[in-house]
């Protein structure tokens, strides 16, 4: 990590493909990413996904970018006509787009012979003007970084070798620590305490996370903080207050 | 369904979380639900993931509901502290939330008696003014419906109950047709070809996705449209384009 500050790191994700909200592929960069994340240190804070539409990427890019340390995009840098990621981001801010030489000798070498870079492949090398090349360990076409954006393939393998190439250039912040309480009851037996202790506890946050199992409701409980000493109090509190409610059952 | 017009219909789908992005609870909404409006000839054209924050909540159901006919949410109206959807929702709208009669005889006849209506569980009858209710076949406690925003619960089972509810309400557009076809080849091997039929398509989507399987780069051509003509003419060009890129293998 470049970096390890008392100050939050936050992050915005923009999933970019129609075959996400038509339901016929089922998103797995999501979770990966959230949970690598929070492993660094950097909070994921929105996540938008957006179609194969020049508009409503630059849209939620733009968005994003104003409000996080950083944003990630998955989806659309590969050879097709509906690839658009690349000139979009391009479009969001204002620079232009062209083959990049140093794209063009990865795929080169990667085609073996300048004949195999048909054009379509050779759109895999348009980078906008001022971005720096993110490695694809996997197959080859380079992702991108454009200030604060950085712009991956939507293939999960490929995506998650992306991550890997990125996470050592990010800034991370404290850590938040978190300790997970299961109660086997329904969480409406534990609302009450659970308020009262988030009220005492200000500086954790307490989750609460039904769930139904076989037609039976249990609950989760996560408290997050990045101070340990007020993770335990809480979290101590919890474990009281389940132990109360289950010996009233 | 209540209509069947040749429109469009859209939809948007916030999904309310801290747990979603912390990566601790991998998401089954999105795909479910993307799934199931696909079906129905709704389109859905974004969705976006936010944490247990008011203003965060407020400002992407505001942002949605005036963009797309129908906007849906998940998570966030159980009985915790952590529970913040119902009042997010009522100041989205500017309107007043309290405990709503119908859905406090729900309660009580669910927990067979006023006193185990505790306070938290109690917290689960609060709805905005104006808003109607939507069953919940699973765990009784209500989702709701105000103007085009229909509020659910995030636990894949109630949410799943709740949109089975919600679906015969909801005004369908003509649906969208779709034929998949299977290329054993990388997409860059395809992708001139796919330009040059979505170009001469302009009524139909043809969305190419990269697959590696154990290191190998397939492809699949997913042609879409409104029209069973315009899609068979699309999704013939494209498997005689697989069949003449295969045979130049």
């Amino acid at each position: 990590m470049a970096d390890a500050s008392q100050e939050p790191v936050t992050a915005g994700f923009v999933v970019i493909g129609d075959e996400i909200l038509s339901g016929r592929t089922k998103d797995k960069n999501i979770g990966f990413l959230a949970e690598y994340l929070t492993a660094l240190g950097v909070d994921l804070v929105e996540v938008r996904i957006v179609p194969d539409v020049r508009e409503r990427i630059v849209e939620a890019v733009n968005a994003l970018r104003a409000q996080y340390t950083y944003v990630f995009t998955s989806g659309g840098i590969g050879p097709t006509h509906d690839d658009i990621t690349a000139d979009s981001i391009a479009a969001a801010f204002g620079v232009s787009i062209d083959v990049d030489p140093r794209a063009r000798a990865i795929l080169e070498e990667h085609y073996g012979s300048p004949e195999l870079l048909t054009p379509a492949r050779l759109r895999m090398a348009r980078i906008p003007a001022g971005a720096d090349l993110i490695e694809n360990a996997v197959s080859k076409a380079p992702g991108f970084r454009l200030e604060n954006v950085h712009v991956m393939a939507g293939v999960p393998s490929i995506m998650q070798a992306m991550v890997d190439a990125i996470a050592p250039t990010l800034k991370t912040g404290a850590k938040m620590l978190s300790r997970t309480l299961d109660a086997d009851l329904p969480e409406s037996r534990l609302a009450e305490q659970l308020g009262r202790i988030q009220d005492a506890n200000p500086q954790t946050l307490i989750g609460s996370y039904p769930r139904s199992t076989d037609g039976r409701f249990t609950t989760q409980i996560v408290v997050r903080s990045r101070s340990e000493h007020d993770l335990n109090t809480a979290a101590d509190a919890v474990v009281t207050a389940i132990r109360d409610a289950q010996a009233r059952t």
